[in-house]
């Protein structure tokens, strides 16, 4: 036993951070409160609904995703009231979906945002702008590069519930930040490192779930493994084609952060994004396909923004067209994927 | 109908290759005699026991492997016979496993091997030279490399007997005899395309079997998907840093020969390098893994010549290092998984 307990990686119990706000009530926040459980902080905890406050006060777990992780409440504060979340806290973490970050951003204002240091954990688009969140940040509410950071890296919210051994990265233009924060979410089962390249992470964040799509799509046609593994194969040429002229930089794309985050999306089982592509293949319309999910997966939205700007490039995204044909111009997924296993090598 | 016909991709009957040999009667040897049967093409198919022979022509199908996979009896001669299968033919393919290919070259011996094209189909080492294939038949049989390429890609037989979509790659420093011999290989259900990269494409095949019993190791050890994309990134890191080694030049790491092969080894179900690695952190010996799947994976001999390899050059690979401790050391997995999710990130 003694030499198992040496081996366990140590971390601090305390953090430069004293209290922490996490904005959203979904998984990922979820996995995220139950994280920073395991420091010495005070977490100030937006959920949308007062009968799920309720619901996580009175039994210690999130009622609606998540349920399996038990929460630590002496540490948490809970309210569904933005601005008392918000005071106190020296970081606020964004994890809503995408599609409802611009109003609380918003709702917030610049002065607020301006004075705090932000970290997403959104994977998805300001799409009304097709721009990625801390992009949006900088150019529309004036935050500081300085002062933000994002939350990636191959982690299921599901998997951080079971306490199994999972890894992020913490990508901001501040190291000084990125390691400080990654310590914060550093501990027994999370290893967080640092990176400063905020835009590849965060778009491939972003467009990992437009491929989950398209292995649904293919999975829902029934090809199999051999073409799903040249599909990812594809996918992370057509990432590395987007980056190159988007962003421009060094970046190796086979870490965690980029091919990682690909991987435990496109071959989960679970991910949202393929369930929504398997299901459109299969027959359901994108309408019946969101009521069953009980959401519209992002990389929904996600594939429109980019598929925008890979047009405005003149970027060549076969992939990222085919999804975009088959979601948005209602294009039937057999002749479109037919063509892409043509353009596929 | 006509729409999707037309969209279908078209390849020509007849090749430049008239009688081809392959050697090796496993799963993979048999789906490449099924692709071969899509040709005008005659097949001399070396199957070392007659009785298998005797089934196969009876009811046109492998008795032991891929048994789903029915092949067309009028293209194909069958026999027990080295020399008989390879007179007539222009090219040999090697399909058996590697433990037994030295005996086969030798046996067939220099010369003759001189006079012929030779693809090596096979996804191991030979362990007593550490060597790949085609480097083992250039230095030690002085087969010219202009007349040697490589079948590689990511292609789980079982599919190719399913005919689901798959891709191939043919490597070969001779740009027209893998262009020729990848169209030869090409048909309603495989494309194939070539490539120069001999070393680096091998190598991969190699080691993405390494990997999969990596991930059947963690698997066994109850590590989650999380921890097996960050794993599979890194193993893409170690491959890269290998390479540059001992074989540097420009490659695309994330192509399909090299990633897609990786991908569709370590993320499936049906792995036979995976189940062995499952199997041995579940706490079977060696042994009766061995005796339980009724042959030893691939990974097992290849993990003792990538390791020489990389401690001869001073190459970190830690992944590399767990299984080859876990196996050849007969060291617990258990604490060497858990210093190896130290070094990943």
């Amino acid at each position: 036993v003694l030499s198992y307990q040496k081996l366990q990686m140590t971390h601090s119990q305390t953090t430069n951070f004293k209290t922490i706000a996490v904005i959203g009530g979904g998984s990922w926040a979820t996995a995220l409160v139950k994280i920073l459980c395991e420091k010495d902080i005070h977490i100030n905890w937006w959920i949308r609904q007062q009968n799920d406050i309720d619901y996580i006060k009175k039994f210690g777990h999130n009622p609606r995703y998540l349920r399996s992780a038990d929460l630590n409440l002496s540490k948490i504060f809970l309210t569904t009231q933005l601005a008392e979340a918000i005071k106190e806290a020296e970081l606020i973490i964004f994890a809503v979906p995408s599609a409802f970050v611009r109003e609380v951003i918003e709702n917030i204002g610049a002065e607020v945002l301006q004075s705090k240091i932000i970290a997403s954990a959104i994977k998805g688009m300001i799409s009304s702008e097709n721009m990625i969140i801390t992009e949006f940040l900088e150019k529309k509410m004036n935050v500081s590069p300085q002062k933000m950071c994002v939350i990636a890296g191959p982690c299921h919210a599901e998997e951080v519930a079971m306490e199994k051994q999972s890894y992020l990265t913490i990508a901001s233009d501040n190291d000084e930040l990125a390691k400080e924060f990654a310590e914060t979410l550093s501990c027994r089962f999370i290893k967080a490192t640092s990176c400063n390249d905020v835009y590849g992470v965060e778009y491939c964040a972003v467009m990992k779930n437009i491929y989950a799509i398209a292995c649904g799509l293919a999975h829902g046609l029934n090809y199999g493994d051999n073409f799903q593994a040249v599909l990812v194969s594809n996918a992370m040429t057509e990432i590395k084609r987007f980056l190159k002229v988007v962003n421009p930089r060094k970046r190796k794309l086979n870490q965690s952060a980029y091919l990682g985050d690909l991987l435990v999306t496109t071959y989960s089982q679970f991910s949202r994004n393929r369930t929504f592509g398997n299901m459109l293949s299969r027959g359901y319309s994108i309408r019946s396909a969101q009521l069953e999910m009980g959401m519209i997966a992002e990389g929904y939205y996600a594939v429109r923004s980019i598929y925008e700007i890979g047009v405005q490039h003149n970027i060549k995204m076969p992939i990222i067209k085919a999804v975009y044909n088959s979601i948005h111009e209602r294009i039937s997924p057999i002749p479109e994927f037919r063509i892409l296993a043509g353009y596929l090598k």
